[in-house]
């Protein structure tokens, strides 16, 4: 591919998905959101990682749209749940319809930049709680980005999530071949000093690496 | 039904479906987009709009997206094409995968407020230029969003474009039944002090009112 623009959230499953993608195309775009995320620490790391593979960054600032949306434990004053991240409380932390505002916009950069492909991290372990990271959606999606894009897209525009259907521990394994340097990707929705060991993504953050049997090089709390 | 987002420009299309759905809901709330556009002046024409129908009002700042995307003649600084709205030079007016940055943003505020439908003010007449205004794409995109929110939306959401086969003309017709006062309605992509007759938009408003065998009231330049 000569030219992807990758949705670049800064923790383990977007940065493996860009050190995946690197290899393949000319010219990779990274794309981050600035969208009220408590633990916006996670942009910085976001912006280094699209420096470490020669790539390009932007940040869209959408904090004034989710004012708008009511109320998430990751941008408002509810406490982050702490616990698996697959359980109910973890509904706490869905911003509605985050993935498709974000992929919208990356698409939106793709077709001005005559980019072949937007590629998202979505991976299996977001089914239960997050509709917006389910196969189903992803299919849906890309057949929406290429009929709204028709004669102003490249040819064969698509929309992929390579991940969709792999694990988390899955992912660790694949970023772990690809020398995805693990302490430069955050997780943590605290987004305080340290990772804080406790709430969802870093409980999940943990599971992954010791379901993959890999070292969790992680400084927690 | 109880409460519906209606996606709304300032136009023509979008206050004639604000007065379309108003009858039908019991709460409206209308959202607009700041782009970047250079006729900006139409959100001042959606605010009142909104007020005249009691319906509830937010704006969405999303000027920071609109300089990644490069160039179109709404927000940059490309004349304005002249002419007829349907012809080749009226792409210059495209800005990429718009309706479906608004639309993705209309149903992240639907899930929050709990609304069951989602409206765009889509019509036929667009259709040889922007694709994203087209019966395939809204079909495509009301599957997505159904997907998307699974889970968070109320049970039946969806997305409507109620006037995607009407033409522009029967737009004004239906308009005129629902007594829309159209002196309070703005197409021009000039954003002058008057409407400048010229662009695109502007013919095509003229075209409509003719089309239809209503007496345009519109003040050109």
């Amino acid at each position: 591919m000569s030219k992807v623009v990758c949705v670049l959230s800064g923790g383990m499953d977007s940065t493996t998905l860009a050190y995946h993608l690197r290899p393949k195309c000319d010219d990779l775009v990274c794309l981050s959101f600035d969208y009220g995320q408590r633990h916006k620490k996670e942009l910085d790391y976001a912006r280094d990682t699209a420096d470490r593979l020669a790539a390009r960054f932007h940040l869209v600032d959408l904090s004034s749209v989710t004012p708008l949306l009511g109320g998430s434990a990751l941008t408002d004053d509810i406490a982050v749940p702490e616990g698996h991240y697959a359980s109910e409380t973890m509904r706490q932390t869905v911003v509605p319809n985050r993935n498709m505002m974000m992929a919208s916009i990356a698409i939106a950069l793709a077709v001005s930049e005559k980019a072949e492909c937007v590629a998202m991290g979505m991976h299996a372990g977001d089914h239960p709680i997050y509709p917006d990271c389910r196969p189903d959606f992803v299919f849906s999606l890309r057949n929406t980005a290429q009929l709204a894009t028709e004669g102003f897209s490249v040819p064969n525009f698509t929309f992929e999530a390579p991940f969709v259907y792999d694990t988390k521990a899955e992912i660790v394994m694949r970023g772990n071949d690809l020398g995805v340097p693990w302490t430069l990707t955050w997780s943590c929705y605290q987004g305080g000093e340290l990772h804080c060991g406790r709430c969802g993504t870093c409980v999940e953050r943990q599971e992954a690496f010791a379901i993959a049997g890999i070292g969790d090089p992680t400084e927690y709390e």
